[in-house]
């Protein structure tokens, strides 16, 4: 791993037709990695059904993330963070439709 | 792993007398941390020498950190990260005198 440095507000787009995923640093056990959605959402009837514990914050904008099974839906502020362990079906029902939403997530 | 929660800029206290560190969530092979500064730098003399890598970000406040055998501070500001290698000695010069400064550290 070499001694790489970045902004993570750095290099926003005004629009992005995709949300675009970049990883700021990974190795065999850990992905660190900056989403940037533009009012994404995952599509009609999909859910996430990761094999990877994922650790997520919201920096910048806002979203939603719907798990399975679950009526009310968990809004994520800046600031706000949550866990979801391999396996957890979800999916993000909605992000900002006013600004891009910054998100870092750590796979592990 | 459970589905655990936070805001990582909660409870900041008016004053630290020491840095606070708190694992958001840690596995076998990850620890994703917040550490709040205020205004505390490393110990005269004093390096970090870690066996595990580290990615760190500033989300408020501001830092310097320095490398052993450069002369150059890396200034940190919010949304700056740096991937620290295992074993790169460093200390930290100083952080915001100002306000508080919040860290997210990903130790891997």
């Amino acid at each position: 791993m070499d001694r790489r440095k970045g902004n993570i507000y750095s290099d926003i787009p005004d629009h992005a037709i995709e949300e675009i995923l970049e990883n700021m640093v990974e190795s065999e056990t850990v992905r660190v990695q900056r989403i940037i959605s533009d009012a994404h959402a995952s599509p009609e009837g999909f859910w996430y059904d990761q094999r990877e514990n994922a650790w997520v914050l919201v920096l910048r904008g806002s979203a939603a993330l719907k798990f399975e099974g679950e009526d009310e839906l968990a809004v994520l502020n800046p600031g706000d963070w949550v866990n979801i362990p391999a396996c957890v079906r979800h999916r993000v029902e909605w992000t900002d439709p006013k600004e891009k939403t910054v998100w870092l997530a750590v796979f592990y």
